[in-house]
């Protein structure tokens, strides 16, 4: 229960002391809507958790809750911000990058933002990417498209490169989207203002649509992603149904963890297979997927088969494995290795199946978020600017227990969220799936 | 703080003594995905409420965690089961309808599985609607369309009349999904079953498009419903800069809440003004509405507005207010009403203006769930029987703090979950919407 | 057969002397793509018909194709064209509008283009809008949504200010996209241009969801209609059949013809009757719309309803018409009025029955175009261009015969296409719904 | 122009002398919807091929209308009839099933409706898969979902074996739902039967996702098809877009035909390179796709490919092709093939570019039909009805100058229709794409 250790403390620039200026035009009392910093969100809501803290004296770990603050520390005349996308695609880039130009635009009357292009690309000359200027009428109809406007690029960048430009460009804050690579450059960059004594705050929205993030129960662009995945699974349903013996195969992202195969499995229920990251299974003997899948075959002649793209990487040889520019592992494509594996399973046994294989993953990506993809992300790029105009740094805006919470850089980085074998949510998909006795756990 | 001093124990009709069969069949060792009854979530995760708490020597109040129980209340090949869908129609119920089938069949091996056809109505022989059997080929697909296979009715019968049935018909358990009106039906129902000394379990499960139960974070169908709400506000959109002084206006659901409107609004972020019953406002004076409106068109010269169905009911005479068969006060028509107002109000100020009068309202009630509330329907069906299996009766499957959760009837039952005018999500609706200083908080 | 005597010729403003720029930078013969003037489409294709015009030596009428010609008649570095949105919205405006600014941009390279705001009023100099500049820039993403960038507005104007105003701006080319009162407007205009002796191009695209132009087989719009109004007819099956003697009632658009009820219906096949203009019906007595309503509930307990608000006008008073901005008789609302027919009877007759009514008019006017209509409207606005730069004037851009034509804006002015109550759409429909015998025809 | 010696004649299988039973019990007078024999339409709409013809004293070609005609050849009281889909899914394949289904049923009374399962396999006893009998209520939903209910298969099957269980099982009509492999199996066992002396209509139904049959101008599910294949083309943008030297490629079908290549590029109008089989391109040299790709992204920074499957087969050795069970030519995969070259050129060129390779086939395939597909599916199976009850056998139903007619197999097996590369619809995608330039022409 690494969780009881943790320190939720997040680092301040300086004292904040200036009133915030949110809403202070109406008659609408602002005093009643900030959030204070002694509310604090609990981390585990497990009873017999809480007591045994309790027993033994230890404090009871929690969150900070996000929100606006009443008092501020930068001075919304002088600010310059910035705001950068990195890594792949995700539904909701932009209703994020909206968010932040609005709220501090209107909420905070800051009037100089700039957009990053090309990830962190752009804070490096030698690429030759002009910043934009983003404006609220430059951003208005932005969330209606999917991608990001600013765009992004994988691949780390020289650090001290990417602070003299921010030194250069006189930002007080910088809000850095991204998956974990861009969270530990992040570290990195706010190590280097550090020692070079500047007040610039780095902030991280963690941005995975594989749902996998430690100490965040939920990413934007998963729901979407799930949303869209289900017709994938639509299709190769009809297209199993639809031949004798036909074989159904979906490769769904989830390099590390099966979010979204799991989910999108339940939400269609009509899969009856989910290869996960999590479990563990072997192709061949009398347990392996692939006498399973023959038995499936034999009793109902067709079958869908859902795997996520990090299942089954130990069948292949880690001496071929290499790094993208990103420095995630360059996973071996576990989709067209099954795809291959069934096919010649079944040849070898002289039984005629039909496989259609389905990979959606650009198409999932490249979309615009849902309606509750698009409030998610509109909460996320608000409490962004309400936290990182205290003054915080080093903190990453979390989703935990329902609610919006700070959670420091270091209490997330480096660790996946993943699915719990025994957990409910993987019961469920046995459940559903009827896969059950056929797949053996680590 | 009236939750700290709730009851959360669930009464159950005897011990449970029998081993659950839950997948017992494969090598998937079911003893770690159990849940025990010591397993609690906390209803309050605010750091300073628990604290208050621990100062004075008070209990933690938490729910009992859903999930499967190591050991079972009903004999399954014995067990008699029906459920019944009640009141508006709401996306998911086939969803939900088709879970507790499906593990009552194939979780537990239960084989007599009824459902009751319109609504209580189903339960009084006088209307003479035969039982539907459920078994799992019957309700294979049927998550894939919207409505309720088993139908649906409004209105109230006769209490004995029900228990009659549920004894003529040797029921073990009945599942009762609908709304308020429906959850104090069922406990009366209980009433009289105890008052008979039977032993049938009686489970809500809440259903709310509103999304407004007391203590239920989320209801099924909310998340749909959003979705499908903003396809209208893009149409109201794009027929209020259509027009010089276009007006888009569009009611959509919340008779005493408004989270509807307001998560639709923020969704789609082309709303200029939201209206809800948790916020007074006027019509007409220099901080009314209509003066508001006058001045957005002046501005910008289109406007859109999103008005819940239960703002605004001040403008009626309250002798005019009748009840619907659900019980429910019949609410005056404050769409027809805002559309009389704006239209005679502009013309009466000779300022032409193009108002588009659009109420979807039918059209998202009978959508199928979408993946999101497909999942979520999934777990509340499972959750639902495992608890009654275990004889636990009187109380609702709920979601609180990202947890699926047993609610006692009781502590739900006539309360409303409403928007805090101060919160977050009004903060950001007129963050969003920028109506900030025209309209007066209660 | 009136079309036989059709006189099909389309003016010119004069002599195609210039060659057209079209395509000519690249290696792509641009000689192999050009229409001549000769090539025409036959009107009519029924053989029969054919044989009758060639017996009695009788010319076969035919339309001009659409396309591009190898000389034209304006010079394009000279020329200064605009193009205005008239009357209600319809999916598809802003795809009409960014063809015809990128085929004058890059097929011809006109460099003068205007839009006129909020429709003929943007003529106007009394209500002080603004032309807006239109750029191949301007108009990149315009289709991707729903609505007139150009804005709209009903109403008439003066014919004389508005060649006042064109003349002041010195246009060659006025695009006029709009429905039969546009189009007669746009005859006028065309008048007026001649009385002064300008040589102004005066071309019409015909816009009506209704689909029911004279001569024109398809109108742009019409099959996102249709797409989008089966989303009701599903909403109202599901409510239907959710109730005890459910009843959904939806009221869908279509003035003088029932193009969109009927084939809706055709496309969601749940409709059980479909009310239109061309077909008389009655509401009481034994061959009534009511009695055939109730024989359907006692058979099947449900039943759904798709009415097109021009159906059933003879019931109203038509004391009580008057006329709307565009000119168009303002129809007494049908749907509403069978709403209380159908509630007030089967109250009379003591049937309890829950009607929903279903009104999605103003959502599906707004929405963008779908693919099919994506592709159609680029056709159309290319067309126009092509033809309006050889000096053609006095026609619309129409669709017959699967191909793109030219038609006298006479030959199709003031008149409407219909559905034959004896033809196959009809028939169909009769079948699919099995209303047949209860409804008497004209 | 080979259309002009066109036999046009369908052959019959005996005199039609039984009066159709359509309609017969309502007031509405069948005798007005009859179609009559003599009703057929134009070939050829174009004046210069009329008068080219009516100069040298030839007959003007012509097919037959489609529809229901006063008299019938079987007696439908004792008709057997069956229903086949066989090779790859298409969108509709459930809306003709039951269109047939419910013609036969309600509109002539036919009791003995079956569907062979799996393809032609369902016909052979060999792979014992059983008859589906089919009735009204067993096929009232299928059309809301993709796939066909009967399934299918690929391959061909012996003629012999075929005809003897259509002999077994005593049929009077077989309707084929198929491509060219499954027309010109149609034939043979057309042949086989008549050799045989019995009295069994063949009709066929044309399947091509492709729309690329001869003498048909629109087959069902293309339209469905380009819908979604522009969602595919919104993704690969956004990626493009999303990365410095950003390239989309997406695969669409069209294996001899780039129909939905060029509508679907048409419709979403992001696409900068459309490459399909009817126009020859190269990859190398200054002229070839590569440079023109080079030059597109040193301009613009990204760029979007769409690939019809069959373009650019010359860069395979043919010696490789092989056949698929259907018997069509194996063709190698242009999509691959053209990402590695891609990246293999900008690699060897020291250009860092991102490539997104998107394939939505299977996803395309297997969806339900949208609305207008609905409606041409309904139309197509009850016209197939139609002239299968008067005993014409040998022919297709097809859509010709917006009528549905016979086409007789013969006139259309075998050849394709394909995109004319200085016709109207690649002019405008080289207008919409800019690519013109850049590209050969055969």
């Amino acid at each position: 229960m690494p969780e009881n250790t943790i320190d939720t403390t997040i680092p301040v620039l300086g004292e904040s002391k200036i009133p915030s200026p949110i809403l202070k035009s109406g008659r609408y009392s602002n005093l009643q809507c900030f959030v204070t910093d002694k509310q604090r969100v609990l981390i585990d809501v497990d009873m017999e958790s809480i007591n045994h803290l309790l027993d033994r004296g230890r404090e009871i770990p929690a969150f900070e809750l996000a929100g606006a603050r009443e008092k501020i520390y930068f001075d919304p005349s002088k600010l310059r911000c910035a705001m950068v996308t990195c890594g792949g695609l995700c539904p909701g880039l932009n209703d994020i990058i909206r968010a932040i130009v609005l709220e501090l635009s209107f909420g905070y009357g800051v009037r100089h933002i700039y957009g990053v292009r090309y990830g962190l690309q752009g804070l490096i000359p030698k690429f030759g990417h002009d910043l934009m200027e983003l404006t609220p009428a430059a951003v208005a109809d932005i969330h209606k498209s999917g991608g990001s406007v600013l765009g992004s690029s994988r691949g780390s960048q020289s650090i001290e490169e990417i602070v003299d430009s921010l030194e250069r460009l006189n930002l007080g804050i910088l809000f850095m989207i991204g998956g974990g690579g861009t969270l530990m450059a992040a570290n990195r960059i706010a190590d280097a203002v550090d020692r070079r004594g500047l007040k610039i705050s780095i902030i991280g929205i963690p941005k995975t649509i594989d749902n996998d993030i430690h100490l965040i129960s939920r990413s934007f662009g998963f729901d979407t992603a799930v949303d869209v995945a289900t017709m994938s699974i639509r299709g190769a349903h009809n297209e199993a149904v639809g031949y004798p013996n036909g074989i159904g195969l979906i490769k769904l992202m989830g390099r590390h963890s099966g979010f979204i195969a799991a989910t999108a499995a339940l939400a269609r229920q009509d899969v009856n297979f989910v290869l996960i990251p999590e479990v563990d299974f072997d192709l061949e003997g009398p347990d392996g997927f692939l006498a399973a899948l023959k038995e499936r075959l034999a009793l109902r002649k067709h079958a869908v088969v859902v795997v996520a793209e990090g299942a089954g990487q130990k069948f292949f040889d880690s001496a071929d494995s290499s790094r993208d520019a990103s420095g995630n592992i360059r996973l071996q494509d576990i989709g067209l290795f099954l795809k291959k594996a069934i096919t010649t399973y079944f040849r070898d046994a002289d039984i005629p199946v039909s496989l259609k294989y389905i990979d959606p993953s650009y198409i999932i990506r490249s979309l615009p978020a849902n309606a509750n993809d698009n409030v998610f992300c509109s909460f996320l790029g608000r409490d962004a600017v309400h936290a990182a105009m205290t003054g915080r740094t080093r903190f990453i805006i979390g989703y935990w227990n329902d609610q919006f919470v700070h959670v420091p850089m270091e209490a997330s980085a480096g660790k996946c969220r993943r699915i719990d074998p025994f957990g409910k949510l993987w019961l469920n998909v046995l459940e559903a799936t009827g896969q059950g006795p056929l797949i053996r756990f680590q």
